[in-house]
């Protein structure tokens, strides 16, 4: 029974994968840049995706994915009422996202007139790390208030990512955060890894993380 | 294929549910109540635990099962270091703890000495739901930091819980939450169910929810 479980997961995983390849090469024909956006419930996902969409006004043509279990459109709203292209996919009670989903997404993007994409996943710091969506870089979004043991206790998620921005900072001064344990956390599974500590809120901090993207957009367009 | 894999699930969820069945009968014949407790990461589940710990001193014996993805012993350890018996369980990758799990942690714990049990979930607000573990009651732990739209984005798990914390009263000044936003999106999908906004932090709002759990003890004893 265990490995009947295990080869059903392998397919599932393998499909995936393969069609993630597919979407990354479309992806590529169409000079599009995409992030995968991942962090836990509340850790600022869509507010740092609103705040990257506005540091890229005149920049880059940007498009979102938005994923949630359940048929809300809060966020997509959100991302609309700011003035951008949005689809939001209701992954039905899923704890993720998979590439079949986002290929859903893509029909509903004007992709011939889009620089890049930006995937916001289901909060969940577990299942997301397991599947490629066909993107280019994976971004995890972890928060002050959260604590600064996660590295130690969600290691699959901290271990496969690009980049880890630290939100919240503005916060510290009111929570026991010690950055140093945070940081040693991740430095153990992800040596090197990209790492923006900032605050949404306040700004702080926002600058290196736009540098970084930018970079990004420079060296595939 | 979608048949295939709904009917594998079905039968998973099956055997997990005669599991939970047969563990709340055993609990019961030990005069044990227990409860699963679930949060996203960081909403502060082990601090609220070992604060409720220490008010039950003299009052309950209690024993843990903490849940993790990782082989980590983080929070145990706190459990075991302030005086009281906890097993630690390793998911081994997997998203939520399941009742096989909590078969293999009671029999490291001394039921015949036991009051209660409370199980610590993995931090996820999505596949823990799914999942009954033989507990009395469930609770789910939000937090201020996490924002007011949860109930909305989450709507699986805030439908089946029988208590809702909403812990880290003490950031309201810092942080944009809508108290009547966040009530309202629970009442819609739990009427009635009790709630408990404390800070685990100051102490500020923990005896009602204290109370509540003596009330528990007595109509099990």
């Amino acid at each position: 029974m265990p490995t009947e479980k295990l080869t059903i997961l392998e397919n599932i995983l393998s499909a995936n994968d393969q069609l993630a390849a597919n979407i990354r090469r479309l992806l590529d024909q169409n000079g599009i840049y995409a992030l995968n956006i991942m962090a836990s419930p509340g850790a600022g996902k869509t507010s740092i995706i609103l705040k990257t969409l506005d540091s890229l006004k005149g920049i880059a043509r940007v498009g979102v994915i938005e994923g949630d279990t359940a048929a809300v459109t809060i966020d997509s709203d959100k991302v609309i009422n700011a003035g951008f292209s949005a689809v939001q996919i209701n992954t039905g009670g899923n704890c993720h996202l998979d590439s079949s989903m986002i290929e859903a997404g893509l029909k509903q993007l004007p992709l011939d007139n889009l620089e890049m994409i930006i995937v916001e996943n289901v909060g969940n710091l577990v299942c997301p790390a397991s599947f490629d969506l066909g993107t280019h870089a994976r971004v995890l979004i972890a928060s002050i208030p959260e604590g600064d043991d996660k590295p130690y206790k969600y290691p699959g998620m901290y271990r496969d990512v690009d980049v880890v921005i630290l939100n919240k900072i503005d916060l510290k001064p009111y929570v026991n955060f010690n950055e140093d344990y945070f940081r040693k956390g991740i430095e153990l599974l992800n040596p090197g890894v990209s790492f923006f500590p900032l605050s949404c809120t306040s700004g702080e901090g926002f600058l290196p993380w736009m540098e970084w993207i930018k970079g990004k957009l420079n060296s595939s367009s």
